[in-house]
Order: structure tokens, then C-alpha cells, then sequence
């Protein structure tokens, strides 16, 4: 019998890698998702090692035939998605003076239209499948940031993207909870414990000695801490933090 | 000698109309855009009969050489821009689970990717002149809505463009605030006496009889005084809404 | 015939004195109130040599039979109230470990109390009146802070009191504003020029040669601003922070 | 060897006694806090008969010398207090019109003056005790409502207290992070299983057949899940809804 689905779009960094070993652990079929295939094996090794099944795809997810494709694919060979994980997003600061129209848009295009294609396909299985015993039927996760809440200097593209994607998290909460769907936005307030930190701010990953960088394993038991939560109380949003970040 | 330029984007409906007469009695070239420039016509008639100074141009607000055309033909033929106003927003409520791509992208384009657009020209060209003796280098304003704030169900294209364009004005208000340019977003909370209410929503359009929809002429006295504002005591963000809307 | 009264309670400080002045100029019966009657004398003179007409009250914002008693007065003695301004509050930052239940209890009773008991009795006598032809029975505004968004270290009480007086004045604002009573919130962030300011702060008061620091006139401003807009078109909250302050 | 403490404070109802059920299973000497010692008794005995420690507490949680004598004596005679949950508050909705001052100020003394006597007594202690290994010296959780984030009509008194309790969670959370104290506050938006919503709200309560009423078992769970965050992680907010609560 088919394992459940559990798909992580933007399984590219350390986050998204540790939110797919986390489902992995639960007993989930893993699907995970980056442009280039090639660069997910290691991962999809790492998991199997650990006892897990993974799925890996090349999929760009901001490409509206590729994520239908992409979720056609899941649902017919591997098991129906019970949990979707957005995880896309990268911000590279500049001032409204010199951001270029190509790049305010791919920023958008990135970390919120592909949320939208992705969020979109996998709740339309969702509703369509017959409501479980349970009364929930799956479980959408956007990973949010600082910039989803406010609009710093230089942030114009990146927020407007995160502001976006909260704006349609929370559009998906009011539609499809009474229906069964658990849709959450977690903001991620704080460096997270990456390659990208480790290399570009040597100054802020020194303070990993001091758990004051995120550790993404503790981001996955949030995650799965979500999809684990009864009908009856479920969390919308919720911020994650370390302890010593100004905020 | 050159009369300054007031730019609104998006004036083709009662709002941006009234804005734009609002400006012209206040002694600006008023510049007004939409995308067909046979439309504006009636407008710049009203407004000239009014005694005012008003310019038609037709320009797709989406389309970066319209918009670096458009800035660049008024400050070269007209005045330097001193206020713009952006207006530009439709929402068309759907289902998460019938939005089309090619809609969501759209909704993005016009309410949120042509104020980008539009406010990077202009701000380019008010932090390139002089600082003048006030301190107080131009005015941008950016219309906001109820879904400025708030992802209700079947909103999610229109509330993720709205919050993009809110996280873009804050952006610019803290980058350009201390460069002498006051950045400024109004919340619009309640329905316009525009020919679409009255057409489309015809009970709601009957509360205009007791004050129960916004005047566009109260929204634009709330614009001139944005602009008229002081430096040392700006207003960023305030709501508009009749005494009767709920909230 | 008698004119409408202005009440200004918290007329002690400079934005209290401006506003007091302002409504003054509007044709108001200015009615200022502090707790010391002596040190109304100058503003009422102020008032007085401006050509408006002040009378200054001894009165404990915070002691129910005395604001009983101010508004029983002026309702009887000098004329309907059609404004009040309540402007009391003051911030002395303090660690949670040191800070003293009597100090957290005196931060609320002067900032929060003090403006539900105000705004109540002049909410009673104003829903009592016949409704106007204006459809606008008068209006509330309750001055606010940077403290009232957000709760920063060593502001517990003070940005409790805030949040509490912001909570209140929505609350009159959703009950009241169907009645014809517009409740506005304006949030004042930034130093103000005040004698506090320049004896405590000399280097913020500094910033006053480069409008780095609010001018009270203008404060003041908005306030007539707010009085003055028409029921189609209400603010309920409105910032206000000079051109050059972090936010 | 001493268990560390749990402090409960108002376990008078469900949610509070199910926190403490929760905090005892987890290994906590359950000290559980309200005016009437008797009316703990049952509460004590469930949790003894269920394997945990339990320790009734008959306390003003508004008097000073109450809270500092009861901090005290736990400290002293069971352990060093690991938790507190601060858990007070009742809502009677009222017109502002018909609100009197002495209802007004005991719903902020209840809900908002208690939670900092309580939540600064314990964080006294937490502080003054050398730094674990761990870095986590201790958590404060207070427990929000829906009218912690917006004042609606008939809710002055009860959101008000609520936004300051609020305010006074974020203002220790920023302080008290970095000496590794957890300050989180939990949003509670709905109806819970009460004696009090079966009572005087029948067709509420009969959501509970379909889960749309919040268990209180659901809660303690979340409140356990925070205590248990990782310091490099930590939620300083959430929210916990039925699936079916508009919102």
C-alpha cells in the first residue's frame, strides 16, 4: 500500500532538506523539489541511509505546466500529498533606486507566484479527496521571514514577494480550513544555520557557538509539529527565533 | 516658467479623476495616465474647464519603456514631478482553487509590479535634484485597500498584490524618508461612489444617501494633505472608511 | 449664543498647549485640563492674547468624580463638547525585574484610566445630543505612541498602557462611529519638541535645526485635520514621524 | 532531590487545569494557583490519582504581597520554578456607554496587573539562578485572546487588558531572551470546552461534535511544545483556532 505524500518544494538548502528528513521520519514518502535533479541526490541518499523513502524532481516550480505536471506525477506512482512545504525564497538586498524590473520580478515570481502554482495544485487534490474520519485533510506549510511582517530599507522586492505569500496563506486559512486544510505561515526571524550564512556572513555564523543561528532540524519539528496538531487547535502563524536576536 | 508636475497613475476611474482635479486647483501641471489615452479625454476637459492644467498620456503602467518614457517625457516637456500617485488596482474575488495562473500574475502586474515601476522612475528623478530649502524633495502616494492588510478567503491575488505594494511603500518610506521624500500609503476601507459600485453593487451603492461610501473627493483632500505635510511630522500610513462600515 | 467646546485634557505639555490653541483658533471654547489649575494660567492666556477663548480646569484625569464633575460643568456652564483631545502619558523606561507594582499600576491609571473615564462621559453627553443634519455628533482622538505598536525592553508599562488606550479607542471607534462619533488613534513617533525633550535629550533635541524633531503646531495640524473630515471619509489611525527617524 | 516547578497560575478553569495536568505528566511539581484553595482540591487529586505532584496555592494573584509571598514559598519548599503559566482573564462584554470604572479596572487588574506581579516575581528568580548548560533558564507563557490583537465593540475593558498583557509578554521577551528566560504568549482564538460555554453558550458548545470548540488537553499540548523549544528556536507568538472559526 502507498506511503502518504509529503512534498517539499524548494528542498535546495539545508531547511528544506532537514523539513523532508523530518516527514521522512515520520513515515512519509518524501517528494522533493529543486530545478536541477542532479542536485538533490545527495539528499535523497541521506534520507534512504536513514531508513526513509525520497522521491527527488527537477521541477521549476515557478512554471505553471511543470508543478501540474510535477503533482500528476506524485499522485498517480507514489501516494497522495497529505503535506505540501513551501520553502522557496531568496532576497537579495538593494535600493529602490537601482532595482531592475527583471529582478523585482523574478523575486516575486520566485517566492510567491511559485507558492501560489504549488499551493493551488496540491489543494485542488486535496478537496477532492473524501474527508478522512479525522476531518483533516492535509496540511499546506509557507515558510514566512522578518520581511513578511515588515518593509526594511532596501527590501522592497523580497518583502513584497513575503508579504504576498502570507497575504495568500492567509487567503488559503479562511478558504480551505473549513474544509479540512490546515494552512500555516511560520516566520522565520533570524539567520538560519546554511552553506549561504556560513560563507557570506562569517560574522553572524560565529554565533551558531552560542545556538544564535537556527538550527534547521528545529524548524522541521515545528513543521511537523503543525501537521500534527488536531482540528481543534490549529496554528495559523508562528514566529521562530533564537533566543538572542534582537527583534 | 514651468508649473510642477503632479503624476497620476491610474486615473481612469472616479478616485484617480478626482485626485487629479484636486492637484490641478492646487496649482500643479497635473499628468494623468491610463492605458487607453482616448479615455482621459473627458478628464483633462474637466479639469481645464476648472482652470487647471492637465495632461493626457496613455501608458501601459506594466511596461517598463512606457513607464521610463512617460517620467522622462514629463520632466522634459512639462516640470519636474513633484507628487505621483499610484491607483492602480481592480480585485476580482475566485476560489484559491480556480484562480488561473495568467490571473493571479495580472492582478500582481497592474496593483503592484506598475507602482515598482512607476515609483522607482519617479524617485530616481526627485533624489537627483538639489535638496530644496524645505527639506521636502516630492511626495509619492500609494493607494491601499482593506486587503492591504488582510488575506480574506477568495482575495488572495488581489491581497497578495495589495500587501506587495504595502511592503514596497514602507520600503521606500525608510530608504527615501531621510533623502527628503515623503513615502505615504492610504488605506481605502470601504466602497468608492464610482459608476463600477453603482452599476455592480447597487445596495451597497444606495448607502451613498446617508454618507455610507467614500466621496473621491474626500479621498483626494486626504492626498493634498499627505503632501501638504511638514517634514518633521509625516504621516506614512491612514485609513479612510465611512462612519458606518464595519470593521 | 455658546460656543461648542473643545476639551483638551493633558494640556500640560507643548502638544497639549498647540492643540488647546488650534481648536481655540477654530471658534472652540477651548477647555484645558491638568491637575494643577495654576499652571494652566499661561496657556489660557496664550489663548486669550490669540483672540480664542480658554478655560483652564484643576482637574485628577484619573478620579471619576472629578471628570464627572469637568464634564457636567462645561456641558452646563460653556457649551456642548464637540472634540476631545486626550493627551496624557509618560514613559519612564525600567527594567521588569526592578520595575514596582505601584509604578506599573500609576503608568496605566494616568494613560490608559484616565482616557476611558474621559472618553466615556463625553461619549454619553455627545450619543445623548440630537443627531446633526452633518451626521457627525463630534469627535475623539486619543494621542498615541511608538510604545502603542510594539513592546520594547524596559516599556512593559508604558506600552501597556498604550496598547490598552489603542484597544479602547477601537473599541469606541466600531461601537461609537455608527452613532456619528469619530474615534481617532494617532500614533506619535518621534521625539516632540518639549521642555522634556530639550532638559533631557540634548542630543535629540539637536536634531530640532534639521525638523528632526515633531513640532507640536503640526501635531496639532492633524488633529483639526481629523475633526474636520467628513463622515464618508474618516480616519481612525494615522502616524506621525518627522522625515529623518528610524522606524 | 527537588522536581522542578510548574506554576499554574488561574487554574480555575479547563484550560488551566488541563496545563497543569500536562506540566505534571511532564515531570513537574504542579503548583497550581487561585483565590479559593478548596475549589483546587479536585484538580490536585485528578492529578495525583494520575501518577503526578501536585500543590494548591490559594492566592490573590492581584495583591503584591500575595504573589511575592506565594513565589517565595514555592522556591522555597518545592523547588525552583521551571514554567509559569499565566492563565487569568474574563470577559463580560459592555457598551463603553454603560461601562463603569470599577468593572473596567478590575477586568486590567484580573487580566493584565496579575500577569505582571506573577510574570515578574518568577522572572526574579529565573535570572538570579547560574545559567544551565542548556542556555534556558526558565519559560513564561501568558495566555492572549483575540481581543489581544483587535478592540471590537463591547470589548474596551476586556481587549484592553489583553493588549497590555500583550504588550508586557513582548516587553519581557525581548528583555529576558537574551538571559534565557522563554517569553511566549499564545493566541486563543475560539470557544474552549468550559463548564462556562456549555452553560451560557448551548449552540456554541454543540461544535464540539465537530471539533469546533478548542479541547483544553490541545492547548497544554502547545504550551508543552514551547516549554520544550530548542533556545536556538523559539516561538515568542502563536495563534490556536478550530479548523471551522472564522477568522
Amino acid at each position: 500500500m502507498a506511503l502518504p505524500a509529503a512534498l517539499i518544494v524548494g528542498a535546495g538548502d539545508a531547511t528544506g532538506g532537514a523539513i523532508a528528513r523530518r516527514f521522512a521520519r515520520e513515515g512519509y514518502a518524501t517528494c522533493v523539489t529543486r530545478r536541477s535533479l542532479d542536485k538533490l541526490q545527495p539528499l535523497v541518499a541521506q534520507i534512504t541511509a536513514e531508513g526513509g523513502v525520497a522521491h527527488a524532481f527537477g521541477c521549476d516550480a515557478r512554471k505553471e505546466d511543470d508543478v501540474v505536471a510535477l503533482v500528476e506525477d506524485i499522485e498517480t506512482r507514489i501516494g497522495p500529498i497529505e503535506v505540501m512545504v513551501f520553502n522557496i525564497g531568496a532576497n537579495v538586498p538593494e535600493s529602490i533606486l537601482t532595482e531592475s524590473a527583471r529582478k523585482y520580478f523574478k523575486v516575486w515570481e520566485m517566492a510567491c507566484f511559485s507558492g501560489f502554482l504549488n499551493g493551488r495544485e496540491v489543494a485542488r487534490r486535496m478537496v477532492a479527496r473524501p474527508m478522512p474520519a479525522s476531518g483533516h485533510r492535509g496540511t499546506l506549510i509557507f515558510t514566512g521571514a522578518t520581511a513578511s511582517l515588515r518593509g526594511a530599507a532596501h527590501f522592497g522586492a523580497f518583502s513584497g514577494a513575503k508579504m504576498a505569500l502570507r497575504a495568500l496563506a492567509q487567503s488559503m486559512a479562511r478558504e480551505l480550513g473549513p474544509q479540512g486544510i490546515h494552512v500555516a505561515h511560520v516566520v522565520v526571524d533570524g539567520a538560519i544555520d546554511t552553506e549561504f550564512i556560513r560563507s557570506n556572513f562569517p560574522e553572524r555564523y560565529a554565533l551558531k557557538a552560542d545556538d544564535g543561528i537556527l538550527n534547521p532540524a528545529h524548524i522541521a519539528d515545528a513543521y511537523a509539529m503543525l501537521h500534527a496538531q488536531p482540528r481543534d487547535a490549529w496554528t495559523h502563524e508562528l514566529d521562530l527565533r533564537p533566543w538572542s536576536e534582537k527583534f
